[in-house]
Parts: C-alpha cells; sequence; structure tokens
C-alpha cells in the first residue's frame, strides 16, 4: 500500500481538478440571489467529504445559511480535533478589476485564480483530502475528527452563536484547528495566538431645545459641540494613552509576549510609505506591532454635529454625536469597558449638556491562547519538519470572533493552521490560491493528525 | 400754520393707508421671482419722497436690488444727519402659519399686521412723514437731511460696501440715524452702542492616505478625529475662556460698560426656561448679558468626520472637520483674529495629521459707539420726554454690518432711532407692528431732527 505521500501525489491532478469545481460555485453569503449558491457549495462540501470517507455526513440548517458537519471518530483514547472551515465567499465586486472571471478559475504560474481561491475555499478543502490520503493508505485515522465547515463566515457569522450554543455535544473536541488563515511567507510559518475583541457605543450630546443663532446666544450657553469635544479628548492623553478609568486593568501583557512579537520582523518605513504619514502615533512605551496586537484602542469611528455645508453658518447646534469603537484584548471584558467609558462620559460631562450613552450590540470577546498549547506545539513541531524554521507568533488587531465562539461554548482553543499567503487579493479583485501551499498544506495537516495523536484527550 | 404735532394728527389716516400700500409689495429681496416687487418698492419710496418735499430724489443701482437716495441740504452751519433704512423684506414662508396673507395687510387691536410692518417698513415710513411734517409746518428742516434706503438688507446687502466706498460724497455726513430696529419695550426706551463682528474658518484634518480598519490599524496611526477634537478643546478652558494666544489682547470692556449693561434687566430663569437649559455656561468673570453683548466668541458651528450612518463602522477615517465663527467685540479685527486661531492650530496640531486652516471671506467689523455720542444725546433727550425715562444702553451679540461700513466709508457713526418691538414677529409669521409705535415714531423723528440742530457740525 502506498503511502499518504504517495497518495497525495497520485491524486494531484485529480484534486486540483476537484477545486477548480468547487471554486466555481459563486457562494456569496451576503448577495440573497447567490443563496442557492451557498447551498450548492455545502451541498459540494458533503458530497466530497463522504467520497474521502468521513463518517455522519449532514448539512444542518441554521437560521441563515447551512452548516456542513461529519466526522471520523475511531480513535479512541486519542484526542478529538473539530476542524473548522467556511465555504462561502466574498462578493466580486468591482467586476471590472477582475482579469479574468472571479467564478472562471483558472491556473497560471502555479496559481489557480478565482474568488475564494486563498480565502477559504482552498484552505478548507485541505483537511478533507489529507483525511481522504490517511483513510486510504492507512486505513484510519490518528485520532478523531470533526468537521465544522460554514457558509456564512463572510457575513459576520450572524447566526452560527445560538447554532453552536444549541450543538455543543455534537461539537465537543479537545481542540479546533481553523483552516481559515494563512502563514507568515512562503518560507516562514506563523501560529497565530491572539485576536483582539470589540465593543461599540455611541454618544449623543443635547444642549438646547433647538439651535440657536450665535449672534443672540453664543458665549452664554453650552455648546454640544465643544461640550463633546472635551469629552472626548479627556478619553486620551495628549500622548496617547487611553486615560478612562479602568480601562488597562484586565488587559494581559507579559515580557513573554514582548520577546515573542520582537521577534516578528517589521518594517516601520514601508508601514508609514503604506499609509502615507510621516509619523506613526500610539500608547506610549509599546511597538507598532504590540500596539495593534496587544494593547487595546478607543477610537472615534465617525463625529457629526451642526453645519456640514460650504461656506458659512452662524449656528451654535443644540446636538453632536460620535461613534467609538474599542478593541479589547484579553482578558477585558465588552460589557465592562462600556461600562467604564459610560462612567467616564459622564463624570466628565460639561455643564449644560445632557449627555446619552447608547451602547451598541456588536460585541466581541478578545481571544488569547496560551502559546504552549498542545495544539500549538504539534503545529509547530508540523512547521519545524516543512520549513526547517521555528513559525512566528504573531496576533490580529482584528476580531475573528469563531474563536472565542468555540472557546465559549465547547471550552476549546483553535489553532489557526492555513496556507494563505498576504499577496493573494483575499477580498479583493484576482484572488488567487498558490498550489505550492495547497500542496503543502495537504502534506502538513497528514503530518499534524500524527502530532496530535500524541496529545492528551480529555475522555 | 399748524404744528407738527397737529400736522401728524391731522394726517394720521392717510399715512396709515400710505402704510399699507407700502405694505401690499411683496419685495422679497432673497427671492428673484420678486425682484421687480423690490423695484416697485424703490419707487414708491421715492414716490412718497418727493411728496414729502424731499429733493434729488433717485433710484441708484447697484450691481443688485437699487437703492433711493433723496436729501434736504437748506440748514447751513447744522449738521448732515444721513437717515437709514429698508425697504425690502424676509419671505413669508411657512405660509400656513399666518392668519392673514402676509401681504395683504390688516389692522386689529391696533396693530397693522403683514410682512414687512416692523421691519422694517413700518419704521423707515416714519422719518418721510415727520419730515413732511416739519416742511409742511415750519417751511424748512433744523437740519440738513439725506435719505438712503436699500433693497437687499435681508439678504445681508451684500452689493452696498462698493456702493458706499464709491459714493461717498453723495452720503457724506455727520452721523447717521437708523430707522432698523426697535426700542426695549412700549414704556422703556434704549440705545444701542454695540454689536458684534464675525469672523470664520474651516479647519481639515488629514491623516492616512484612505480610512482605515481599526482592527488592522487602530492603535498605531493618529486619528483625525482625535486630533481635530485636541485641537479644538485646547482652544477653550474647560471652564468657557478662549485659550488662543492674544485672543482677548484688542478686547475693550470697561467699569463703564458694565455700569451700563447691569442697568439692563435681564431675567436668567426666564432664559434658561425659552432655551430648555438647566444651567448656563460661559466665560467666567461675566454675567449672561454681558457674555452675549460684549465678549468675544470662539463657538463650533459643525463638526463632522468618519461614519455618521446607522450601527457600528470599526473605520479609522482619514479625515476630519470642523467650521468656527468668533463673534468678535471691539476692537478686535476679523483678519487679526482668524491669524492667531490658525497659529494656535499650527501650535497645538498632534502628531501625525496634517492641518489646513481655510479662512472665510465672511467677515464683520465689531460696532461700538460712544455712549454719549452727541447723536446718541440728542435721541435719549427725546426719549426722555416721550417715556419720561433715562434709555437702556443695550447691544447686540450679531452684527450688524451696515454701522461698521458707514463708519468705515463716512467716518460717521451709526444713531439707532427705531421703533420696533421684540413681540413684532420679524422674520417669523404674523409680522405686526404697533400703530402707538407708528406714531410716536413721527414725533420721535420731530424732535429729534430739531435736538440734532443743537449737535456741531463737521462743515
Amino acid at each position: 500500500m502506498a503511502s499518504w505521500q504517495e497518495y497525495l501525489a497520485q491524486n494531484r491532478e485529480r484534486f486540483i481538478e476537484e477545486l477548480l469545481e468547487f471554486l466555481r460555485i459563486p457562494s456569496i453569503s451576503s448577495l440573497p440571489e447567490h443563496a442557492d449558491d451557498v447551498q450548492e457549495a455545502a451541498e459540494w462540501v458533503a458530497e466530497r467529504m463522504l467520497q474521502a470517507g468521513i463518517e455522519g455526513v449532514r448539512i444542518l440548517p441554521t437560521e441563515g445559511h447551512p452548516v456542513v458537519y461529519g466526522d471520523w471518530l475511531h480513535a479512541p483514547g486519542k484526542p478529538t480535533i473539530l476542524i473548522y472551515g467556511h465555504f462561502d465567499t466574498q462578493p466580486v465586486d468591482p467586476l471590472e478589476l477582475w482579469t479574468h472571471p472571479p467564478f472562471e478559475p483558472v491556473i497560471q504560474n502555479g496559481r489557480v485564480y478565482a474568488r475564494g481561491a486563498s480565502d477559504d475555499k482552498g484552505n478548507m478543502l485541505i483537511p478533507i483530502l489529507a483525511v481522504e490520503a490517511l483513510l486510504q493508505t492507512e486505513g484510519k485515522l490518528p485520532v478523531n475528527v470533526k468537521f465544522f465547515f460554514e457558509g456564512q463566515e463572510e457575513i459576520g457569522s450572524p447566526h452560527l452563536p445560538p447554532f453552536v450554543a444549541a450543538n455543543r455535544e455534537l461539537l465537543a473536541c479537545d481542540m479546533v484547528v481553523s483552516s481559515d488563515g494563512g502563514q507568515w511567507s512562503e518560507d516562514q510559518p506563523a501560529l497565530s495566538v491572539a485576536f483582539r475583541g470589540l465593543c461599540a457605543l455611541q454618544i449623543d450630546v443635547v444642549g438646547a431645545r433647538r439651535d440657536l443663532h450665535s449672534g443672540s446666544y453664543g458665549g452664554a450657553v453650552q455648546n454640544p459641540i465643544h461640550a463633546l469635544v472635551r469629552i472626548l479628548d479627556s478619553m486620551r492623553s495628549p500622548d496617547g494613552k487611553i486615560l478612562v478609568d479602568g480601562f488597562y486593568d484586565d488587559v494581559v501583557f507579559t515580557e513573554e509576549d514582548r520577546r515573542l512579537i520582537a521577534q516578528v520582523p517589521f518594517d516601520e518605513a514601508e508601514f508609514k510609505a503604506e499609509l502615507g504619514v510621516t509619523e506613526l502615533f500610539g500608547e506610549p512605551g509599546y511597538s507598532t506591532l504590540e500596539r495593534i496586537w496587544a494593547r487595546p484602542t478607543l477610537e472615534v469611528n465617525g463625529i457629526w454635529g451642526g453645519f456640514q455645508g460650504e461656506g458659512v453658518k452662524t449656528v451654535l447646534p443644540n446636538q453632536a454625536h460620535a461613534k467609538i469603537t474599542c478593541r479589547l484584548v484579553a482578558n477585558q471584558q465588552p460589557a465592562r469597558i462600556r461600562e467604564l467609558i459610560a462612567a467616564h462620559i459622564k463624570q466628565h460631562t460639561p455643564p449644560g449638556v445632557k449627555v446619552n450613552v447608547h451602547p451598541f450590540a456588536s460585541a466581541a470577546d478578545p481571544y488569547r491562547m496560551p502559546v504552549d498549547h498542545p495544539g500549538n506545539q504539534a503545529a509547530r513541531a508540523v512547521h519545524l519538519q516543512l520549513y526547517g524554521k521555528e513559525p512566528y507568533y504573531v496576533r490580529s488587531g482584528g476580531t475573528i470572533p469563531v474563536c472565542s465562539l468555540f472557546l465559549q461554548h465547547l471550552g476549546a482553543y483553535t489553532v489557526n493552521f492555513a496556507f494563505g499567503l498576504k499577496d493573494e487579493q483575499a477580498h479583493a479583485p484576482n484572488e488567487f490560491f498558490r498550489l505550492s501551499s495547497f500542496d503543502r498544506g495537504q502534506q502538513a495537516y497528514c503530518l499534524l493528525l500524527h502530532q496530535l495523536a500524541t496529545v492528551d484527550s480529555a475522555d
């Protein structure tokens, strides 16, 4: 019987053809007219899983697009791994910037061009193929595996939280491995160990019962814009520290965090050139990567009040508004941070105005996993073998709510194990995926599942 | 021969009929479709002046609506008085709130209701009638009189500055008397001695070359809204003092100013109730009337940047904007104040953004006349005689550019001598003018011209 390595090599052309077939389904989750295509993609995935030898395959409804589940659970005493990915895609506009039609994949120079190639169809197909190779060559898997693929990631997975909460038993696992994401570069692996969370609120400042003439009243009545400006300015020191009482209290930032982030190369000059700024700005005492990856923020996303037209209007407006979001890091809690900000606003409201603080439901817990989590140790071993290099321990300043979701409902951390690269135009025209990554990913997953067999199971 | 008092009494009915005729002309200066009506009003005024015995009557073109000029210059050695008023009106909308059609005047309970009744047709007709009474009964006027009536006051007199500058000789005078304005109340006279000036500018703050994702960049790049908020907040102390260096340097505010303003009754509780605020706010150390009448302001009239829609957008915007106007008091100069603010902005610009300051052409010098100006002394004597009371020395927080214009080009101060009252709905539906004010105004102008005969002429 061939080895899984030989199986992957022998079936390479077929796997690529299957990827192209998968990519031809325009499963854009944000557009209602593509809902049937998302369903078709689910069915394609389910069919492909069955063909790979995965058992218990089913398409499960949510309040929105469906999820696809399947498992192989014949490794008693071994850990159970939940493999996550998504089969929906971003929209394609602006279409005129695409060199080829986005759902008619073409291969050029070892790259397959299509919407969803890198994010996430190419990446999510990999573990299915790896499992097939193991089952076909070894007759079994080294660990128990569950697959959980969703069709609404690109619209923020709105119906996933209740689904996961309601299916705790079905999805129970020792860890999640996510096939959505990427590596640092073609020759440098990375492990993602933290994402920032989010909370959001709006401030509404109201003064007099109507707009006033600035001649007849100006100087004697509080101006809501001035009041708002005062409140907002009080939240941040001139040098960039957030001054909301207690804001940093729950933040975890260790010397080890600093050491790991410092190992990641960062070109500040290039970063400034990309943004078109001559100077960066942020919390004193932290590097740029630390500020984006490991420190919380309080940003005004929008502000408005009074006259915004051409020229001059001598109005003393009676309202002013601002929207704020905070990016949060572990162990800050969105609700707690909103409360602290509301208390700060109350304390700093100038005389003569009323201020209302409206919290938005949009919120996400920050995510932070132990760097030496057994899943990360296994992934590191695979990376060392495939790349010959230690992985960087990286983070994202953005929010990946699914990781917090799994941690909250399944008690399981998510190991990020995917092979997209930064230049692959995810969410943009001419998205592509490297066939070299497709190949390497399949090997990596075979190796990973073997590595994970050494991890203690919770059972 | 009858006295002027008898003449006014005997012709009262005719004068009222003439006022109604004048009010029937819908001379709305802001609406192009009423341009002919403004012209008709000018012709009506010219005709009425001729009928009154005024000489040299002519309608003079400007770049916009015309002006009407006339004079009577047969009082050698006596001062020359330029009487000012305007024959254009505000628009009438919302029309549905009018009890009667706005250009079909009706008399009810001693009030004539019509658009322009108080502002300014009723008031500007008064000096014409007074001059007729004097000429008809005394055969001459006690002083030299010039009339200067305009048709574009309600749109800010955009074409008056070049006209006045080009007609310095025609309009030369010892003082101006304005028939546009009012008294404190039916039984309390007032003399207006100061109006605030104006300057205006816009601040544009630009950060990165595009809007940024607050997750991927937030914390590491200056947020233009935060930068703008910092700049604006730096301009005013928490307790309301403007912190722009040199802002108050040229302000004239004397103990005499304070004493005169303190004599004017002001009900703070009523003021707060009108505005719907529980607390007033302004420059420390000054009363509310002082703040509005005699102190300069710096107000943000509008602010905008980033996301203003419903809900949440995690954007780090790349621009933010604000509009500022300052109300100025003597002897502040609009251009100088704009420069000081621009310097302050430059000095307080946080790192990581570029700030552009755009000055607007809209500007007006503040106006302040000596309380004991000979014209005020004469007006005071008339008020004492008619009301039996000393006038209040009042001001306006708004801008009346024509007073500064006359001072600049003719070197003449403007005595405000008009009989509107605050409740007469100027600029609003159901504007009216009291016939009692119409009568009293005619007497007052006859008395004033006699009083002014005792003032030294510049000739």
